[in-house]
């Protein structure tokens, strides 16, 4: 055990002086935060993990995840140390071609996960170990956390959720270094906060030296014994470890060393004597490489035509919620998650079908985010509803799922002021906007049931990034025939004649207005086309285009939503130079309670707001 | 006290009656939500809270916060029965030109915050106590919490900075009704498992039995003495309390009850027939008022003029913290909020200056938000400011606080891809979206010293809603005159001739692109305009229509911003119809780490991208 324990130690040594001279060459990055936990990082790859470093493949490997994404060269020099980073890669660290960023992405291999943004690698990884359950997996998800980012509220929803899951599976590094960025963290040293915290959530808890090797190879043995509660292993470390100049000092995070970097890795050596002598070779370490199992089958979601029946009066949210329970059978990859509004978003439907592939989140819209970016990572197919309104809790772990490249498909139900009576808190009207400024996501809002449906099945074999769905509280009568097909990227002209003034560009609630101003505008004698833009993103300008120039060159767009970054501003920004027309039609002051009908007149949306448009013209 | 409590009693058992009528009437709402938390709503504004119902400005006054505020009815029903809402208004409840709403918003005159979506009010209640110990008042902040709430993290946040404060004015009351929306809570009637999280959280906690009156004011008196830390009271009670058909079940939330209710107020007096039968004028009741104080002065902030060199080479960022420090002089009801960044959002020179004044928020940007709308609530002018993309941790409690008409200052640093090398996950690059989907919101977005410095005390002065300032990580020279004056709603034209081919429109570091452009063009002899668009909501349509109309009618906006719901798109929709031509430049894509000028470059929003977008004409 000794010479594993110097094994270790001089792994951990050479991470250390690796993570000094890769910030110093980078003139940035954050190399005290990597100090403090270098021991801890060596300890778990070279001693408490099974995986296999050449087949990361094998669902049954053990993961890491990197929570305090700041220490991102503890995660490079690692996999430099199993083998599979060249030093010449190492040293591309922040540069403008290479894997290796700032903060990890999945541009890098061997990440498990984006992160940088703080506290959400809790909630990641207990999604990683719950889909381990799922699929009866016996690995172990370990998650290293900085002591700053447990002031997040995130890391908490993940601590409830974990323990209400008793994932025994997921464990986490608590790197307790006492400092945070520009002042000591809350709780300092005193490291029995944490553990009172924790296990207040229902944790098992171990509080260690996290400089002592031993101290911390014993405690990651037990921890893996642990049954039907998760654990955190809060290691009292010193940030900057090994550099007497910065070390347990304030003012040396995210500061490279300059110069004298030469120096400060030579200090390391005499820090570090027997670690840093230590003949690597002399140890004959192995990959604990746990059994190969197959992973997920990665089938699509073929969910075939649906049976609605013309006119059939029903909202596109229970709609979703029968997709989803065809998708359920489809595909056991499908997992729900909703935030304690299934009754709501109609996704009881499937986890009355599916109770073991639904994990109720409760009011805890981060975490679920999270969970569902784990669960993506280990091969499902997660879908997450809420309200879209609640959506905006999520915003910054859904963002960090989109820098992830996560697969998530997200639905938020309530959609605008239609939803009447509960008042603005509970309308979404911000949410097209949020989720159009996604790397690579998609943004769908479905009238009726037979688009709902075959939305669903869309967002399910969309594997580019996030897809979101945007749902109608209300009834709505069905439109389309079972067997007609929504692409992504599509839009369906629905009326069409050759006299017309104007094309009325809707989607939702508001198509169904468009359809009451085109029977008036008939009887008027006035003709307009009607476009359902089912695909607000990406759009299909063509047609817009094409039919907007045949219809009076005038397009008037018509939306439940804020008329900043909504429906009608994607349409103008692209038929911009075109020489159509445009008028939006949208929410532009703080609405209120009412009626349906009551407050889609009030905000103008309505179908004598289109009709008194077309007029105006 | 046996006729105070059948007094009690008989105020609790008049709100539940009401609630359930006003629920039915409305056929909406939550009345079992209100059943639950009826006697300890009674209790607090009859027993408990010192405060003056007919003089609500009295700063001194307690303050009530319904942070489960589904239960909007008892809040109205309690202020009916203070006999400051008569019996007509009560049954407006959820109608369009009432202003009780479904939750409540600041519309209702006696509300303290905007709720409904839940888990906010313990933050807004934090920032109330912080505020009146910043002034010396001695009055309590009470926070009706639901147990459901306690999954969101915002929740632990808040808990976390009351602690760390010391905010014994701060009395949380948890309604443990058992009963989430969908399912049972996480700790269902395990009243234990809150009571060792908020201890854990260093908080005082009773256990109560929440629909014993006895018990309950006793509870209170004892909280309003204690000392250093602040109080959770636990309060069991039952869901739908007094109504048999309801009471502890699953299934009656957010229904409200038909035909039947007045049977079920019937059996309300046989559940409470003592309650129901004491006449409450044999009880005389008067409210225990406060001293009277004196409360903000709420003058404006007059900064004067800054005196920064022509060309000084200084980020904006650092201005922010230099005009902070300044507004900190002009007023002290200036508050200065941040979230563990304050050395890199430079709100560190107000900290320095004025320590008792800044709220280290840590990283938990959620309760950052939150507090600062309390604090705004009791007459504070609160900055709060972390990196553009952490305010999306926040989205939700921000969307909540325009809801409430809060008057919030809120920076993010570090917009765009111009960060460099930590990577997208430290990159402002959706917050302008973010932030104009906000209603009475203004956008700001300075590229100077000079500008900084003048718009920041225009934030001071903006009073209608949030106000949103974007600063640059990097240096940028100072390139307007200290005595220049920046407008809400205005931009300055800063290159115009007479054969300009296009208008480059830009603001932060892209207008020090845009200059570049410029002088390369000229010296190809092409000539084109430059405006600093620095307020992005509103905009100065007039100006950039007749600078686009005279510049060849052709804008080219450049943001380092992506390119959905920034600000080329919100010219985009603000231009069209004009036949001016528009072309976006804008970041489309997931970026990566690398330098300023690389990324700039990579983004096609650099000098060069603008000269090529000009010649391609």
């Amino acid at each position: 055990m000794n010479k594993e324990r110097l094994f270790l130690e001089h792994k951990a040594y050479k991470m250390r002086a690796n993570s000094l001279l890769m910030t110093s060459a980078a003139s940035s990055g954050h190399p005290t935060s990597c100090l403090s936990a270098a021991d801890l990082v060596a300890a778990l790859f070279f001693h408490a993990m099974r995986f296999d470093p050449k087949n990361l493949n094998n669902p049954n490997n053990d993961r890491f995840i990197l929570s305090k994404g700041h220490a991102a060269p503890l995660l490079y020099t690692v996999w430099h140390e199993l083998g599979l980073v060249s030093e010449k890669e190492l040293f591309t660290y922040r540069k403008i071609d290479s894997n290796l960023e700032g903060h990890p992405t999945l541009r890098f291999p061997f990440a498990e996960a984006a992160t940088g943004a703080l506290g959400i690698g809790l909630s990641i990884g207990a999604g990683m170990a719950l889909a381990g359950r799922l699929d009866d997996f016996d690995f172990k998800t370990y998650v290293l956390l900085g002591d700053g980012e447990c002031a997040a509220g995130c890391i908490w929803e993940a601590a409830e959720l974990a323990h209400f899951y008793k994932l025994n599976n997921l464990i986490g590094i608590l790197d307790c270094n006492r400092l945070g960025q520009s002042d000591e963290t809350v709780h300092g040293h005193h490291t029995h906060r944490y553990e009172e915290k924790f296990a207040a959530f229902g944790w098992k808890t171990f509080v260690i030296d996290g400089h002592n090797m031993q101290q911390i190879t014993d405690t990651l043995d037990k921890a893996r014994k642990i049954e039907n509660i998760p654990v955190m292993i809060i290691a009292k470390t010193f940030k900057g470890h090994g550099v007497k100049k910065a070390e347990d000092k304030l003012g040396f995070h995210g500061k490279a060393f300059k110069k004298e970097v030469n120096e400060l890795v030579a200090e390391l050596e005499k820090s570090f004597p027997e670690a840093a002598a230590f003949e690597p070779k002399s140890f004959e370490w192995a990959p604990k490489i746990p059994e190969l199992k197959s992973g997920a089958p990665g089938n699509g979601l073929g969910l075939g035509d649906p049976t609605f029946e013309f006119g059939q009066m029903i909202p596109t949210r229970k709609v979703y919620g029968l997709a989803l329970r065809q998708a359920g059978g489809a595909s056991k990859e499908v997992v729900v998650l909703d935030g304690d509004v299934k009754n709501s978003t109609f996704a009881e439907i499937f986890a009355e079908k599916y109770p073991k592939r639904f994990v109720q989140s409760f009011i805890a819209e981060q975490n679920m985010i999270g969970m569902a970016t784990g669960l993506d990572r280990r091969g499902k197919i997660p879908f997450a509803s809420t309200f879209g309104a609640f959506m905006t809790r999520a915003h910054d772990q859904i963002r960090m799922a989109a820098i992830g490249q996560a697969r998530l498909r997200l639905v938020g139900s309530h959609a605008g002021v239609s939803i009447g009576k509960d008042g603005p808190s509970q309308m979404g009207l911000e949410d097209i906007a949020m989720m159009r400024a996604l790397p690579d996501s998609i943004v769908l809002y479905p009238s009726d049931a037979v688009s709902t449906w075959k939305l669903v099945e869309q967002m399910g074999n969309y594997t580019k990034g996030i897809s979101y769905l945007r749902t109608t509280r209300m009834e709505t009568p069905v439109l389309y025939e079972n067997t007609q097909t929504f692409e992504i990227g599509g839009c369906n002209v629905i009326e069409q004649g050759e006299n017309d003034k104007a094309c009325i560009v809707a989607a939702g609630v508001t198509l169904h207005e468009a359809f009451k101003a085109y029977q008036r505008l008939l009887q008027k004698g006035i003709e307009v086309a009607v476009i359902d833009l089912y695909s607000i993103k990406p759009l299909d300008v063509k047609t817009l285009l094409e039919v907007g120039k045949k219809s009076g060159n005038t397009v008037i767009t018509v939306e439940d939503h804020y008329i900043q970054g909504g429906l009608g501003q994607a349409v103008a920004a692209a038929l911009v130079n075109t020489g159509i027309k445009i008028k939006n039609l949208a929410v532009t002051k703080l609405p209120r309670s009412g009626t349906t009908q009551e407050l889609l007149a009030w905000a103008g949306i309505d179908a004598d707001a289109i009709v008194r448009a077309v007029q105006n013209l």
